[in-house]
């Protein structure tokens, strides 16, 4: 029997892989998404929606928006603007949400337990570790053992990424047929992808290198 | 120069003790409440603003009301009735809120790294144990560790009354001039205690054997 798990999507690349590797690995009871008061929630949202729809996923989008009002981060509306450059750079320090996966993961976590699932699947990958300490390997591991010790089903974190870059989630996601012009990453969620922000950077990139065709349209 | 903490504050009796101690021992910058949708929220919440309106407190209440729709428990407001009997009975289980304080402690956390505070002050005790996964020590320990790797200011989880029981607070409280008075421990969220259910029998038992005068009223 397939191991039961929620899994955290954001609307993403690297989630919406996520949810396909998922739905092939285990039993997919439930996907969630976070509306966290961020620049570009109003578009990734619907594309977490999009690929819940169309493979028959209960999905719960979960209320967060005292984030919004109380953190600081330049990721959220009430924040200064996004830098562009490089993903690496240091002003993209300023998009960091403040402990935002230890957040999501534990609330799905909390959910996880409430619908009799067994694990929660976060799309967080190595390439992500330079500016977000709540991205990093020891986080993860950190976070996990909270999870089981805080839960009677000990509720498992189950990291599908951790040792692969963005290049090998698009190559996985294009063996898994999975759409990439239904996903969404530009943080100054305007209506199509900037290409100068960090994670246009990083999606561009991606592409390129693993040679996978990139359907998105860029402002530059 | 003293830490800056951050208080999770029910409203309860442990969670204002603990107001009462971070202020005298740190520089408390603030207190967070959650509305999560229990059925005595709308009870404790207006006694967590009195302390800190009393002592000049910023206090936040969050929107965690996701939590009273997805998931299951008995101290919500769509779950099944509270139990009566001791705490520990294996009836008060129902009570459990799955991850409630993994969720509470992650977002007061990303709160205190936003404000720029150090630490989170929560008031679990020694007995809580028994029936909650997340009040225990293994869990609070693994969660103070996720806490410092998932952010930059490295945020302590500050647990002041880890070896201490019910009673030791009520005594540590008297002893700071604490107006239990202003508190709310019932489960039912009636318009006054009800003195059956697993945590009235807790504070009551609380009092008599700390020797502090009860100033609450108990329907039974």
């Amino acid at each position: 029997m397939k191991t039961k798990v929620i899994v955290l999507l954001s609307g993403g690349m690297d989630s919406v892989t996520a949810l396909h590797v998922s739905m092939r690995d285990y039993e997919v009871v439930g996907a969630i998404s976070f509306n966290y008061g961020s620049k570009h929630n109003a578009r990734e949202i619907p594309f977490a929606s999009y690929h819940c729809e169309k493979n028959g996923i209960p999905h719960q989008i979960i209320d967060a928006t005292f984030m919004g009002k109380l953190f600081k981060s330049s990721l959220l509306l009430n924040g200064e603007d996004i830098p562009e450059g490089h993903y690496a750079d240091e002003t993209m320090k300023s998009t960091v949400v403040p402990f935002r996966n230890g957040i999501m993961l534990s609330i799905a976590c909390g959910y996880c337990e409430s619908v009799g699932a067994e694990g929660v699947v976060i799309g967080a990958h190595s390439g992500d570790h330079a500016i977000y300490p709540d991205c990093r390997n020891e986080f993860m591991e950190a976070m996990s053992n909270a999870m089981q010790l805080g839960t009677y089903a000990d509720i498992k974190l189950i990291c599908p990424f951790v040792d692969v870059d963005k290049t090998e989630i698009v190559r996985i996601g294009a063996g898994l047929k999975v759409d990439y012009s239904q996903t969404w990453s530009c943080y100054k969620g305007k209506d199509t992808h900037c290409g100068a922000c960090g994670t246009c950077y990083e999606r561009k990139e991606a592409f390129e290198l693993s040679g996978v065709a990139d359907p998105t349209n860029y402002e530059q």
